[in-house]
């Protein structure tokens, strides 16, 4: 479906066009071309392939979704496919947004994901001042929202981790903990493969030799390269937290049991000692004196109350109970 | 055994042609010839050695099997191995494809695997304006179908994974699940160290200082090495996750024997109290009024019921029980 | 707030200016002007942007606060960005310092943190020799400053641990050296992202190629690499060491608990004998001569005790009780 | 010990040498001279040494033995150092062979080893059109013996590790497969740091920049570094498989722990249940009508019996015993 | 303290001189002069500062102590900072030496440690030949002590691993195993930070591009570098190696744990076997015939003895007891 196809000259919007005009606009010098495409069929990418030049390979891909992050040179034109995530109930949810920049044209393919980039056009349109560098800078705008985007993803699982973080060192919640580790450690993991080959790759747009078309924009490419590295950053330390919580928690569940077991000790110590004098004025000797007493049943009863009551204080001031 | 030896002049087939011919066809600056062994001896692979002008190292490593992915440069002539899998019954099965590109001739040599590549061939000899690229478009067409036979692989890990994950916060499945992840485990690293490699390797085909014969086919061996990276996000994403899985499901033991260590209190507990108040009454004391109560058998076996149903209710609720 | 805004001539301190004066001196070929701001808002910063000429991406990272510290040139200025951290309280304090250094000009930019860099500037004002090098020098000492300051933090956390390995060895502190385990890598994890990232950048100015500005100076930016060098390799021993730390609490737990184990297994050892024998003895066999013995009684207590005595003794020796 | 000191002439055998008629054969152009000693002393070395030109420096190495492997180059002369191993009734035995290597000669030092290179020689005459190329050939076919020798080694540290994972999954057998892991552990770093540097070293003997010597031999040089690489895969995979079946033993015990925890706790059940009715039946209630029953105590005892039955079968459905 | 301060030419000494005389020699192009300082104050070192123009950052760390160690150069001269270690009862006791290497002199400070560098002076006088190359290859000289003097360390600590691996798999000892563990990985870790950062600067003393210095002394420095890659492999291998045993003592300590644990459940079965008997021979019955029996008692005695006996061999043979 296209979104939008808008052609600009001098960072000003001239007026929606139709494909068939595209060719018309990419002849003039200081003019480009601004194409949307959401979940295309491989009909409508064709046109367009033809009209820019898009090598066959950079076109599968972009149809495909679910690629590996990555910034591309065929000839003087980009191609970079960055993957979208946007938190939807609880699940990340991915997509992937391939943009086909050249000489007086961007193209932008948005696959599997709901959320559009109407809201960037119209602040570059804003900044005429910003967008007359061209389809360079629409680039980096593009890249940068879609970067923008995964900080409250990587809040909300920071939140997560703070929040588990909390239960853990609580008793009995070590299961939960556990599962909600493990999921988060998978939620991390599908963050980390969006981010890191996009920073490794976005590395190339500034400094060192640069794609012909990213010269004079170098800065901005550098000001996203240096908010993917704070991304990785962040998860990495999740990561690292991560286990280590795992650890913690394999930890905590064992001094939990240990707790446990000492209770039961304590208890069976209890029962036993009651057990055993029980069983004691339970022989059959015939001179066991005491047996005769008036008072002799409630003594015993007596006896073995002071007996346990002795050991419930003593384990109660060890702790274990 | 020769599968096929046939010759190709600007992308389109000849003929078939046999052994003895292919030094005419060589001798064709336009054309180029692409034989394909399985399971060659010594004897028929030298033949092509002498007429191809093949490294002696080469065809031992081709010949031997097994060995690691690798590209290498003879003179003008490329060497290739990779790594064949394919699922078997629950295994992977793991054969050798090695191939030699050079001006005007593609050998490859497949050893201890059963699936051939004549789609491949097929498939090339439908598109005559991509064949017309020579030798490195069907090592290029080669490696890719390898590498594209890896996915089905990698899926039918990444579903085991997930049946491993859904089976670990099950109760009493731990000693499944622990052989089934070291499995897995083993697993991975075979597919790894077949992936790797050649990822490494591939990098050498295109950017920078490429190999003459790969000149104008950069973007597609790019394209390869971008979905071996993938293949080695998926892997590194499987071998860190099985680490986890490992250790959450320590931890899961650990809770079980925790809960049964509980219930075990609990029981012990309540059996221990209808033990003490037997022996109480199994006491000799001459002065206990209630063993001669009429009802004091019935209301002592009450008595016992009660104090063993309060417990249990107290460890029911407790979650002990 | 601005703190200091002064002008310099050949290290030493000319007037303190007010903003509008600073193009005035901006002019002159020996001169430079340092200012400090402090939490600025977006105006006081524009100001300052205007008359320096600074980026509009830096002047965002300034101004945002907690950006990932690095070191950009844009043109012949440098921007660096630091992160400030301040012990306070058991907690961590951070902050950042952004600075701007081109020709003719250093500009600080403090953020969300209370402790300023007026010893600096005193200092340097007592040291023209070195003050005459110009603003790459001024850069030097700020990040000197920042750098030197993150040792007491680190000291700390050294301490710390080595506060949590006394206890780690003495039973019954598993939970609390857990926690502050857990705790203390969480704190050396925001110690690291402020010092890595770091001490990558400050690498790039000195040794190699060196941004103009820094080309008299590398010897002190080296220093200070120095410096951040040693701290990353504390911060890398305090992470393996705290790694190390939570197995072997791990362990310490597993032991304890089998010592609480033996000793529960010899105390019910040491009652089942006694309940053994009591029941014996209250059997109803109709010849058990003993239970008519005179001293019958006192015999079998004594029996009893005697064989609880040699069974306490018995796991006294072996080191159970 | 000399063990051989034999000129060659364009690949071609002349003669064995005396050590004062080396210095003769090093003037000729298309000679040269291989010599191989063992567990020389120092004066033997010391002749060699004067002859070739041979730095002191490397001279101590090869005399001290259990150098780390290297590949040094002196002047136009090459001196590599690689260790050698050998399985010996279960432990692998380490040897150092030092070889050095320049225009006009080979010189190996075997240390610590019983096995020689008789083999690697008689090979290398058998094939005069190789040897032909010189020491370089030469150099190359001893580390590639060396090399070689290496894989019977994997080989059984594989076996070893997979006749321990056969027993992993089996009761009982933790102790033992844990000794042997740590075992295994042990012996792998040993060949890892056998063969890393050598793989490191042999990456300057091809591609980029090459010793002089080397020039014409480079394919074989990469011959070796792919096999060495080869087997650091190997290493590699075992080291990782070695931590995560060690975690899995420890798994294992747990849930063999908690499997004898179950046992314990169904057997202290049944019991609990057959005292608690021998209690009751104990207890001296005068009104105890089932007590003057002729069947009475058959049927106490079969009521018992049934009960410790019950609980039996019910154990057993859940599978605790 | 100065130490000595020895002048020399051509590789020969020539006499001690006074601080006064250095700059008279300083000016004889063959001559260079040595001094060896100990914990030299603040003015002593200011003295020498300024006969050899010594950069303050580089005296700084001279007198500080505990720097990183470091290569760096000022200049033509160069300032090597090493960490001194020598085993002090069990105790590893670090120290500094700090060189300055420039054209005519070598400038050594000690700091924190109590053994010196005279054996250094008098081995290299007395080789005259190779102290002529001058202050370079003191520089070697002295490195290369310092580096030799770690093995003895490194050799104490494998010494240390060793004999816990010895104790390691005997019951009992993994409380203590566990701290040695602990101590050992802390001991290793200051280690590697002494011998890592060195090693890496020293790389720079050889190979590639060089400082002045040292071009003539390439093949002495990477004796030295070689020297401490020995060592960091050696340091390698225990941290991991360490790692590796603690898991194991975990699981030993499980192991450990399940044993008594069968033990206890083993007696707690023979014992409740004799209670229960017991318990059933205490019913009041009335119609109990074996009670009547002269022989019941013995008899009861008897079987009680008899099934006690047959359960101990029953987990004999299992080996529980």
């Amino acid at each position: 479906m296209i979104i939008n196809c808008v052609a600009y000259e001098e960072g000003r919007r001239l007026c929606d066009i139709d494909v068939s005009e595209v060719a018309v606009h990419l002849a003039h010098p200081h003019r480009f071309v601004w194409v949307a495409l959401h979940d295309p069929d491989a009909d409508e990418l064709a046109t367009f392939q033809e009209v820019f030049g898009l090598h066959e390979l950079a076109v599968e891909d972009a149809l495909a979704g679910h690629q590996r992050p990555k910034v591309e040179e065929y000839g003087d034109a980009l191609f970079v496919v960055t993957q979208m995530m946007s938190a939807l109930q609880e699940e990340i949810q991915f997509g992937q947004l391939a943009i086909f920049a050249g000489p007086g044209y961007v193209l932008s393919v948005r696959q599997h994901h709901h959320r559009g980039f109407t809201d960037v056009r119209h602040r570059c349109e804003r900044e005429p001042e910003l967008l007359k560098q061209g389809p360079a800078f629409v680039l980096y705008a593009l890249m940068d929202v879609v970067v923008d985007r995964y900080f409250p993803i990587l809040e909300s699982l920071e939140a997560e981790l703070e929040s588990i973080e909390e239960q853990m060192f609580v008793k009995g919640n070590a299961r939960t903990s556990l599962k909600r580790l493990y999921q988060l450690k998978r939620s991390i993991m599908c963050v980390k493969h969006a981010v890191n080959p996009l920073s490794e790759a976005s590395a190339h747009l500034f400094g060192g030799r640069v794609p012909a078309l990213c010269k004079g924009t170098q800065d901005y490419f550098r000001d996203v390269y240096d908010h993917l590295h704070r991304i990785e950053a962040a998860v990495d330390t999740i990561r690292e937290t991560i286990t280590t919580a795992i650890q913690v928690n394999l930890a905590m569940i064992a001094i939990d049991e240990g707790e446990v077991q000492k209770r039961l000790a304590s208890w069976a110590a209890i029962f036993a000692v009651a057990t055993i004098l029980a069983g004691v004025w339970g022989m059959n000797f015939t001179h066991m004196p005491e047996l005769d007493w008036r008072m002799g049943y409630p003594m015993a009863l007596g006896a073995m109350g002071l007996c346990c009551g002795a050991l419930y204080r003593h384990f109660r001031r060890a702790g274990w109970l």
